[in-house]
Formats: C-alpha cells, sequence, structure tokens
C-alpha cells in the first residue's frame, strides 16, 4: 500500500485556495460561497477515485466504497473543512483528504473490504456561524433535534436549516440522524492541535478520549452615557463587567490546579463600542473543557458564581444560555488497539493521549464505537495561518488510518 | 423677542429622523449620506431664515447675518450634528437649530447687531469614524495641520480629506483655520449631559471651564490558538491582558479621589473574535478626562505603567497612539457674565459649572474668547436614544443664548 504524499500535499494546498482570507490565512464558514466551492472540489476528488456520495438536509456527505458484504455496518472515516476566520489549512482537512487518500491507497494495493467503507464530510465542526459546534454531527447523533436545529440562529438571524436550503441542501433534517449502530466503527484522523506528540518526538498519537466541552453565552447589561459627563460611581459599566468575568473564567481554570482544565473567553462585542460612551452591553462567549466531567461543571459553576457576585457588585444584568454542554467521549478500546498494532505494522512510535479539542468524533461516538489518530503539530499551533505538519507527517498518519480501517472493515 | 418653541421641537424631530438606527435612536456618522441629508435639511432651514452661507474644504459651515459694522470680528454660536451610533436627538443639535432660533428670534423682534452673528454648523465633534473628536473645529483652531488631518484614517482605510472630498466638500483644508482673533466672542448652546441642572432644579448652567480629554488607542498582540488544546499556563491572551488593562484604567480614574477625574474604555475589538479560538489581539479605546490637565496627564501615565506591568507579566506586546492629549479650555470672564446677565434679564436661575464632556468650544477657545451655556438633561443622560430635554428646557437655554449673542454682538 502506497501513500501518495505529493498529490495529498497539492490537495491540501488547493483546498486551502478556497478562502474567504488571504492566504497564508484560511477564512471558510460554512454554506458561504466558499465552502459550496471547496465541497464541490471535494466531490470532483472523491469521483476520481470511484465513490458513490450521498448527502443529508444539512451538506453532511457520504461517500462510499462497498464491501464484500454491503449488509454488514459500514466503517467510517472523515472530519470535516469548515475554518475559523483566520486560521490554518491542516485543521480538519487532514482527516477528509487524507481519508479519501487512505481509501485510494487502500483500492489500489487491491485490498477489498469486507464492511462497506464511508469517508464523511461533517457539516461545520466549528462553531463560528451558528454559534454551536459540530451541528453536523450532532444532527447525526441525535443531539440536535430538527427543532432545536431550527432554533439555530446565525449572526444574520438565519436559522441552519434556512441556510442549508439556501446553500442547496434538500431533504428532512430529522431523516439525517444515524441509529447507534448505524456503523460498525468510526475513525477520525486530524491534526494534535497541541504540542505533546512533538514535544515526545513521536509521530502518532492514539486518542483515548475527547475531552467534554460547554460554551456560554453570557450578555451583560449596563448603563451607557456620555464617557465624559457620567461619574465614575455613577457608572454600570458592561465593558467593566466583561473584563472581570474574563478574569474569573481564566481563574476558574487555574483553579483546578489539572492542566486538562482550559477555559477561554473568545468572543467579546461592546455596545454602542464608541470612544466616548460607556458600554451599555457586552456579549461574550466562555468555552470551558476539561476531559473529567465533574470537574468542567464544577468550572462552569464556580465561573456563574463569580458572575453572580461582579453583576451584584456593579448593579448590571446578566443573561446567561449554555449552547452546549457535552459530555465527554471514551474511545473504544478495540479501536485503540488497531490504531495503535496498524502504527506498530507500519514502523511508527505511537503514544496514547487525550484529545483537549473536541471533534465530531465526540458525537459520532453516540452512534458507533470511536477512535482517533493524531499527527504533531508543529509548535502546537492550531486556529492560526502558521499551523503546520509536515508531508512526511501527514503521509504517516495517513498509513496508519488506513491500515486501522482495514483491519476494522475486515472484522 | 418671541423663541417658537413648538417650531424648534418639530426642527429637532425632523432633523432626528436623519437617521441610520432606528427611531428614537440616532446614528448620524460624519459624511454619510445621512448626514448629508441632515446638513441639506439645515440648509434649507437656513435659507428661510435669510443666512448667507460659506463651507469649507471639511464642511465646517458658517451663516452670517451681517451686522452694522461688518468689518469688526463677529460673534459666533453653534454646535455639531453628528451623532454616535445608537443616541439621541438632542446632543450638539440643540445648540445649531437652538441657534438658528435664536438668530431668527433677533431679527424678528427688529435688533439690528453690530457685529456680523456667524452661526457655525461644526464637522464631526464626535470621533466615531476618524478616531480622533472635534475635527472640524480642530482645523479651525490650527490645531490639526493639512498632513495631519491627511494622516487621520476612519475605519474604512479612508482618510478625512478623501472622505470630504467624495462628500463634496473641495477647497483647501489648510484654509480652513480661523487665526486668533478671527471671532470677537464665541458662545456654545447645549445639553448638560450630567444630573447637577436637574438635581439642583436650575435651568441654565454657564459653564467656567471645559475638561480636557485625552484619547490613546491601544493595540495587544498576544498569541492565538485553539482554545482546547492550548494550556491555560502556555497562554499569551490578549483578551485577558485587555480585560486587565480595561480595570487599570478604572483604577486611574477612581485613584484620583476626585469626582471630575474619568476614564472608559468604549471600544473593544478582538481577533480573530471565535468561540474556540484564544485572542491573539485586541484593541482597546481609552478616553481620560479632568478639568485639570496635570490631573488627567496623571492618570495616563499611571495607566501606562500598568499595561507595562500586564504586558511584561502575561507577555504581550503593546502598542499605544496617543490620538489626542488636549488641554482644557477655560471661559472668558466677560461671556460667563454676559450669559448670567442674560439669565437674570429672562427670569431663570443660573449656575456656573464645568463641561466635563468636551465640546468644539474647547478648540474654537484657541481662536477666540468663548463661553458655554447649559440646560438639563433628563436623568444625566447622553448618548443614549433616551437622552431628553424638555422643549420648555431649550427654548429657555436658546432665550439666554439669544440675550448673550445680543449683548457680546452689541459690545
Amino acid at each position: 500500500m502506497k501513500v501518495n504524499s505529493a498529490h495529498l500535499t497539492e490537495q491540501l494546498d488547493t483546498l486551502a485556495g478556497f478562502s474567504d482570507a488571504p492566504a497564508p490565512a484560511v477564512t471558510r464558514v460554512v454554506y458561504t460561497d466558499t465552502d459550496l466551492k471547496a465541497r464541490a472540489y471535494l466531490k470532483s476528488l472523491i469521483a476520481e477515485v470511484g465513490l458513490s456520495v450521498r448527502e443529508d438536509a444539512l451538506g453532511n456527505l457520504f461517500a462510499r466504497w462497498e464491501g464484500a458484504e454491503p449488509t454488514l455496518a459500514a466503517v467510517a472515516t472523515g472530519s470535516h473543512i469548515d475554518a475559523i476566520p483566520f486560521s490554518g489549512r491542516f485543521d480538519g482537512t487532514v482527516g477528509v483528504l487524507g481519508g479519501l487518500e487512505a481509501i485510494r491507497a487502500l483500492k489500489k494495493s487491491g485490498f477489498r473490504p469486507r464492511r462497506s467503507l464511508d469517508l464523511i464530510l461533517f457539516t461545520a465542526e466549528e462553531p463560528t456561524r451558528f454559534g454551536v459546534g459540530c451541528f453536523g454531527s450532532r444532527a447525526l447523533a441525535g443531539a440536535l433535534t430538527p427543532d432545536a436545529l431550527a432554533d439555530l440562529k446565525g449572526d444574520d438571524g438565519s436559522s441552519v436549516l434556512e441556510a442549508a436550503a439556501q446553500a442547496g441542501f434538500a431533504g428532512d433534517a430529522g431523516a439525517a440522524r444515524l441509529l447507534p449502530g448505524h456503523y460498525h466503527a468510526f475513525v477520525e484522523l486530524h491534526i494534535e492541535q497541541g504540542s505533546r506528540l512533538e514535544a515526545a518526538g513521536v509521530p502518532i498519537g492514539v486518542v483515548s478520549a475527547v475531552a467534554a466541552p460547554a460554551t456560554l453565552h453570557v450578555t451583560l447589561v449596563g448603563a451607557g452615557g456620555h464617557a465624559g459627563a457620567v461619574l465614575m460611581r455613577e457608572r454600570h459599566d458592561a465593558l467593566l463587567a466583561g473584563a472581570e468575568l474574563a478574569a474569573a473564567v481564566e481563574a476558574a481554570a487555574l483553579a483546578t490546579g489539572v492542566p486538562d482544565s482550559v477555559a477561554t473567553v473568545g468572543v467579546f462585542d461592546v455596545y454602542p463600542r464608541a470612544v466616548n460612551s460607556i458600554p451599555s452591553r457586552v456579549f461574550l462567549s466562555v468555552d470551558v473543557r476539561d476531559i473529567d466531567l465533574e470537574r468542567r461543571d464544577g468550572m462552569v459553576t464556580r465561573i456563574r458564581r463569580d458572575l453572580g457576585t461582579l453583576t451584584r457588585k456593579r448593579q448590571v444584568k446578566a443573561e446567561v444560555v449554555v449552547v452546549n454542554a457535552d459530555p465527554p467521549a471514551t474511545c473504544a478500546p478495540e479501536i485503540i488497539q488497531a490504531a495503535h498494532a496498524a502504527a506498530e505494522a507500519a514502523g511508527l512510535a505511537a503514544q496514547t493521549l487525550v484529545s483537549r479539542a473536541y471533534h465530531d468524533t465526540l458525537f459520532m461516538a453516540r452512534v458507533c464505537p470511536v477512535g482517533m489518530i493524531f499527527i504533531p503539530s508543529k509548535g502546537g499551533v492550531s486556529h492560526r495561518p502558521d499551523e503546520y505538519s509536515s508531508p512526511e507527517e501527514i503521509a504517516q498518519g495517513v498509513r496508519v488510518l488506513a491500515r486501522t480501517l482495514a483491519a476494522l472493515s475486515s472484522a
């Protein structure tokens, strides 16, 4: 079996060109023209490999290589191609184009799978447009009902379903759900987005668990006014309340004393946003993660307690929406074992680690046994234009993925 | 002399309709179509009163009622009609339409001024579009050279001069400058934007000094990354640095122990602004004001010291641009006296106070002796849609302004 690294690198480069940011930055938001063009490019590559394609109402895409026993539950791999604003070219795409290359290499080697093999493109792993991550795989897992989907609104007020229809995806969103057992196994290849593999000098990571994310949307409402005329003591400055909340979010993560606890304010919108006007309202996103559900929930509780304290002190009002609070996923021992065996057969060192970032795998875990294979990220950098994994590192990941899929589809 | 309050109220209502925000909010940014339509409306009102109009290269407008001795330095009144996003309908407009009504009432009463009387519409008192307040009156005062004006860029990258030319204003920006002594006196009618007059139950405020504003633009650059994957201890989160700076800005104002010290962060832009991405860059505006120049500069020094401390601690980089750091203005005793005499003649109580907000008067003080007349603001509220002064309060301010202008133009 031979992985075509040059070909794969060229595909990753071409895909990175479908971007609403100047290179090397990538911005590819779900259902935009740029996203649709990137999907068309992917479909052209899938056609070259000779797989049949199905798309659901949300744009989740399933490309099938039929197995010798097509009535058995299939084995799947895949990831996403949407990219947050001004990010890089490897997050998600390595799992999609690498998954396709794994299938191509297996086909070319003369391998014939017993179970069918699916490449899945998940719609919108990133929460950029609709505020919630993984709505594609969430819907597949039944973690988002059609009603909840219809309620999910983007920055521009449009709902996911409207946006999907406008992008040309048709059908019943309810039918998108994959019932438990639909797949025999799911394995996702992904960049680590951290620096543990690089630090250890190990080319392959086998994931044991995926951290549990919680996302809060917090709106703080104080009182505006003229920045020159209103005395400090008379103020109810929403921005200062927001600044204290951001500090409390950091403190909550540090307080656990565990490196796996992380918490981030990534969005901080100020209204009316004028140099000489006291902010009357701010909107913050709070992202809290841990591989331990109890500890994660403990951070959220602490943040909400501190929020209560600071809003009382500053006499501002707070509205909190829990956008998601997902449980962590544990990877299946048989898939962990298959991935380790594949690495060994490929002559590559592998180490077991947890994924602090979440992935579509988190939701596929509700459908079937799951696993993930990580490759190193240079400097641990991700969600930035300088995100990087070398062609060789990517090819090594694809080789391990291909062998893992081969083993799982033969079982 | 009779002030037509109903007519003036109607004009203020009509002017508020020229807005890019839904009523009652007003958004009127300099050189936008909405601003130009509002100016056209004002010019139609000026034509009804029979004044001759001159406009300079920046759109500062001068409407003249020629006096009996037109070679003497004229007396001027006026204010601005631009409005920050989602603000109210009285800030600035009361001084423009009220100034016009004062002139109309004086004309109708049979009064004939010795010195010519000018109504001035100042371009862009608000810093919304180009970051610096009062660029119209700054240019008149020679506080902004044509070179400095050319360097002044808006959010969209366009310069003030390009934007002015596109809005149809022509000529030499250097020629906009009014040399010291160009006017005999300048008096601005304005809403208080604070609650001192309301609290005291006094309808007229006579301003003794205008506070000195300083504006800093601060850019903080840290390191981005995936909100799940990068450990707390590895982070250089620009947003958290910005949050600490906002807290330091508040602390600097509180630390003086003087109510006249105020400091505000009104703009806080986050990049890349994604739920699951560590902010790599933030941009803040810092607005610092005091009626005492030394105390104001002391606050700025303290904020810069704290900025140094927090950037070292978090290992983020800071770039600070001092957009303006103006000295305060002292009002002329003869104008303060004329305004008090006018209030007394009109049978209205008046009190002397300082203006913590700055106004075009701050810069006109470099051209000629200046004064300001304040009317009450309901609840001290300004820069908000619920900004309010009653028709009676406005009419009282116009009566005092008219009598003050009559006295000054006769001297």
